[in-house]
């Protein structure tokens, strides 16, 4: 381990992505993640697909460089051992529906009395207070029910809602919960006082809503979707050329009068509709038609090296293979490969914080079931080798 | 101010979304932030539209709670002011393009002699080092260039390209970078040694990619958009309704069953094609045309109720005006009313990180342009009102 947080213990009751998110983004900044897991059975995304070896790729990537302990916290010796662990570490996580860590005994009033320091994190869909507080919810309610499907997808308002590619309202819910947990261990540190971070999924995307909010409230007008557009800029889009697509930022009147030249189009230059910002944004739809009839005629490759010799901002539209293997992303040493003993090597995305004095090093795979078991016991707790087998023939790891 | 990070005083060289964002999450968790801006000009998002009694929404909503200090970086005399305000904060954030703040003056080298506990948060669109760091970067680029367009939109390949609608290009660095930061802030407080955290937008957009990223590199399958639909589950996505929409969350066993009893479609729990997850995903294009037909007999009140009866798990989709009014965002107090000057009062979203022992409040509105310049100089520098006047006469300020 290494990293800025190297030495802080967590204690993860996490299961699935928000909750694993939050707590891998901890492991990745170096902090010892012990993850409590069902025995036999573990988290539920060890069952998910693809599968590498048998092994799922999905609980592979979160769950990187984590330590995995079994425990069944329904039985009463495992709440000894919970309350021991909750001692010897700086902060606990937990996803689960508000109220399940009170029905095991593991609630926030409880734990902090056997370490008042501890920064206890709870992760949920609509978080600890509120009217729909116990509902449950899923990476799609959350991004449905916060705004953010109502202002992503195709402009037409016929056409069938899209979500964002990857589970942000998931991992929305995840990483604002690292930064509230982070924010409130360095006040544990000065102080000596722990506390409660509450942080939920439909929360999180409202906050990311937060320029489509602050238009509505000022203006009253419902932001709608936009397909590739920005909503106050153009041209700030994707584009289809000949052969593939690109994105093309041209919207301040510099970059605009760059494009124009570069695409031989002076005459757009002090056009009447299209000359600046507003006047392309209040003409858009001929606008975007004529732009789309331009654009068509060279490939990305073409438009690329007029665009580069003439210092017009675009890129192209990677798709997940170009990601992988984009020389920038492979340079910034985004792409580690790490190894499992069943999985084999594998690769996955690294973290994009980048430290001067505490390198992220990311150089262990996710883990199996209860790997860590016995050493966390006896190292943090102190059980001998015998009282864990009795654990283990009991069920309890 | 209130919040954990109370006490921790940061100065931002952040213009724009990315930098402002994480200043913005560093200032609700109670940090004292202070924006330098250019004299007369200010952070070019004052220009913005809409605007509210010409005070620019955009620069309201993601600015709130921060002080603004005028101060023209290219003058002589400025270079001391900001060598003064570096020996006094915890942490620097900047935005510019890498190479701007070494031409500046301002680089990491030369801030941390003059304090080396500071930590230095750089976010950018490419990041420090790679063949693209001298690139500039928008939003639209990186959510196209870090993959996050490849996965995001309508299932057609012919469909336009959509974009995330909320500006995750930028705000997804400057929640990492926020992020990094605070985990810097923890060691330096506990080492006294600060250090230079690194993130680009390029690579906080592969970082979400993750699951995506996993699939590629164990599958070889590029990963493509899938509407509303998640990749490994069915029905898991929103669906048209007899008069708007609905995000239906029934994809495992249980609440397969579930759903079949409440829409009357008991024929179809053991179902040779729909009865599990992976038949439905195998017969998807079959399947989603008989759940469309279905989901088009009823509104989507009545469809509420029917799920509520039989805890099947679903949600609306919430338009922004929905989510502002909602009872659940209200009673989470997610929409929060400042008062500014000239813009009056408005509303903004807050915070999704609740603290137990240190709220967050957001009770300040966006700055005006420079209003804190007198206060902050003679505070924390102990500059007479003579020697500002001085520097307001020459320009510095």
């Amino acid at each position: 381990m290494s990293g800025p947080l190297e030495g802080v213990k967590v204690l993860s009751f996490c299961r699935a992505l928000a909750g694993p998110f939050a707590t891998m983004i901890l492991a990745d900044l170096g902090a010892e993640v012990i993850k409590i897991e069902q025995p036999k059975l573990g988290d539920g995304t060890r069952a998910s697909f693809p599968r590498l070896n048998g092994i799922s790729t999905y609980f592979l990537s979160v769950n990187r460089g984590k330590k995995s302990i079994t425990l069944d916290l329904k039985n009463e010796q495992a709440k000894e051992i919970v309350f021991g662990l909750v001692k010897k570490v700086d902060i606990l996580v937990e996803n689960f529906r508000p109220g399940v860590m009170k029905r095991l005994g593991f609630d926030y009033e409880t734990i902090r009395k056997h370490n008042p320091k501890i920064v206890y994190g709870s992760i949920s869909g609509f978080g600890q207070t509120g009217p729909y507080s116990h509902r449950p919810a899923y990476d799609m309610l959350a991004q449905a029910m916060g705004g953010t499907v109502s202002i992503t997808g195709p402009v037409d308002p016929e056409a069938p809602a899209v979500r964002v590619g990857y589970s942000i309202g998931d991992m929305g819910a995840g990483i604002f919960g690292a930064m509230g947990i982070q924010a409130a261990l360095y006040k544990a540190e000065k102080t000596g006082q722990g506390q409660w971070v509450d942080v939920a999924m439909m929360d999180s995307q409202a906050a990311f809503c937060e320029n489509a909010i602050v238009r509505y409230c000022a203006t009253g007008e419902v932001p709608q979707p936009t397909g590739s557009r920005h909503p106050l800029a153009a041209p700030f889009q994707v584009f289809r050329t000949k052969d593939s697509s690109l994105v093309l930022i041209a919207a301040n009147d510099k970059l605009w009068e760059a494009f124009c030249k570069a695409a031989g189009k002076e005459e757009w230059i002090g056009h009447e509709r299209y000359r600046n910002r507003q006047q392309r944004l209040k003409h858009y739809d001929e606008f975007e038609k004529d732009m789309n009839a331009l654009m068509q005629t060279r490939t990305t490759d073409e438009w690329g090296r007029l665009f580069d010799e003439h210092n017009v901002m675009w890129g192209p539209v990677n798709n997940i293979e170009q990601v992988v293997n984009d020389p920038h992303i492979q340079a910034r040493e985004m792409i580690v490969e790490v190894e499992h003993p069943q999985a084999g090597k594998h690769r996955i995305v690294s973290s994009p914080m980048k430290f001067s004095e505490t390198p992220i090093k990311i150089e262990k795979a996710g883990p199996e079931l209860g790997t860590d078991t016995d050493d966390v016991l006896s190292s943090l707790l102190g059980l001998s080798a015998e009282e864990i087998e009795n654990l283990r023939k009991d069920g309890v790891v």
